[in-house]
């Protein structure tokens, strides 16, 4: 089973409307709402795959238990409210992002301890996403050390300070270009060489996610690039949190890492036709999975 | 003890942007959330001006156990979830409101009940408000029909259909000027003669809130015309329910009209001034109290 970690869940709100704008009354018609956070969307990848898999994170208790009708999920009532991330699709798309909302004190080790109690079933844990204000930077870190002294392979999905706090432990880290750029403290000319070198000051596998540009990867001294399938086209949203799931099967079942990236992603592919973050489109997965190229690359200097 | 109905609540959200673009993601830095709704703003007027009231309606489990810790209120877990209504304050004022959520088979009955077992303790009876779908459109007539079998004073501040099904129940009504073009099928050349109109059709006492230009209000055979006070501006959402607050007031405590109507028009200015729907400024209440002009006018033919 496949522990996914979520520690700032968000309801995804959806408003259609003719049209958005500024200063008017609108009646919306249409409202959708669906609960999110990147851990949740990456356990949903993996149930629609028959994946077993398990969400755990922090919420409130509503969350939590609409949650468990919809997947095998264990959230935790720490979080006053859980915030909303409102899309307003008319014309265009506009987004309004509500922040976290605060943690009660003692959630980072009520958290810790449901790890704990979940790990002797598990056999890979994913922490994707940001923290909700009143959680430890170091949360994802000493999540990923319970997991590694129970030899369950991790794979950490932050940003900012606890992606930073991650470098070190040897967890997967999947950064973006940007986070690179900020580890490093400088913007990479060559990624091959910037992933080679955080991996190498990490002491374990980087995988870059470059969205509709693929992958670079190293891991255990090797490198590769990943070629994304041509034609694809749809919701970018989720298409990350596709690729974490399957890099999170690949590890599970110790597959070789051409192999697990080249599902990555044809996941992250799958999932940006799909309409809706955590979702894949089935078909897209099966006919895209052969073309994509993993192409072992040397890393310079 | 003055009974206040809502069938169909809010949660009225304020997200506070320095601009808001359309197209573009926008993290918010400031949220608020305040359970609302219009009989809940009247109760919430009432209770800070000391007037025992107890509000009552139709909403989900979540939001009647918050209401319970701000005001003495019941509601009953009918709604799936409660509508927001959603103000943007950027450079300018941007609404979204969503549609109000389904209520459960035979939710207007257990209101019925509710409202019947709170009747022996009321002093006045408002109902406020659109109607949650599934609410029979009659339901607000059927609280007035109650209220009045038990000598208890009713005010019904409804439009669209409700509002004309409660035509004839000899209740207050309090229409806007659009709601009274509707009902009459015209636009009114003469406010004080289409209001006399109404409450001669309706057999009750009508009165139409005119925001600042004050109110118009006809009862027993006999129309007042109420100017408001000058100079007030500020934020008029919520002016109508305050004024209803003064008039329920008024009708429980068996005040004379001139008293009832000048009463409310103050606390409808109190509410201007106040930054929040649902409450007033006391001191702009007791400062404008006394200027308001009640003036006994003719209706013509």
């Amino acid at each position: 089973m496949i522990l996914t970690v979520t520690l700032n869940p968000a309801i995804d709100v959806t408003y259609r409307l003719p049209r958005l704008t500024v200063g008017e009354v609108h009646r919306v018609a249409e409202v959708t709402t669906r609960l999110g956070g990147k851990g949740v969307n990456v356990a949903r990848v993996l149930h629609q795959l028959g994946e077993p898999t398990h969400a755990i994170g922090l919420a409130d208790a509503r969350f939590a238990e609409a949650l468990t009708a919809e997947l095998p999920s264990t959230f935790l009532p720490e979080l006053e409210d859980v915030r909303r991330a409102l899309v307003v699709v008319a014309e265009s798309t506009t987004s309004l992002w509500e922040p976290g909302r605060q943690a009660a004190p003692g959630a980072d080790q009520r958290l810790l301890d449901l790890v704990e109690a979940r790990l002797a079933a598990a056999t890979a844990v994913t922490v994707s996403g940001s923290l909700a204000p009143g959680v430890p930077v170091d949360l994802p870190v000493r999540i990923a050390r319970l997991a590694a002294a129970a030899g369950v392979p991790v794979l950490l999905d932050l940003d900012d300070a606890a992606l930073a706090a991650a470098v070190g432990t040897g967890a997967v880290l999947t950064p973006n270009e940007d986070e690179i750029a900020r580890l490093l403290g400088r913007a990479p000319d060559d990624l091959v060489a910037a992933v080679a070198e955080l991996a190498e000051r990490h002491g374990g596998p980087v995988v870059l996610t470059r969205g509709r540009l693929g992958l670079v990867a190293c891991a255990d001294g090797a490198c590769w690039e990943v070629n994304p399938p041509a034609g694809i086209s749809g919701n970018p949203t989720g298409a990350g949190d596709a690729a974490a799931a399957g890099l999170a099967r690949g590890l599970a079942h110790g597959r070789p890492w051409p192999e697990i990236l080249r599902d990555a992603a044809a996941l992250g592919a799958a999932a940006v036709v799909a309409p809706i973050a955590g979702e894949i489109d089935a078909a897209t997965y099966a006919s895209v999975l052969a073309d994509i190229k993993v192409g072992r690359v040397d890393k310079e200097a």
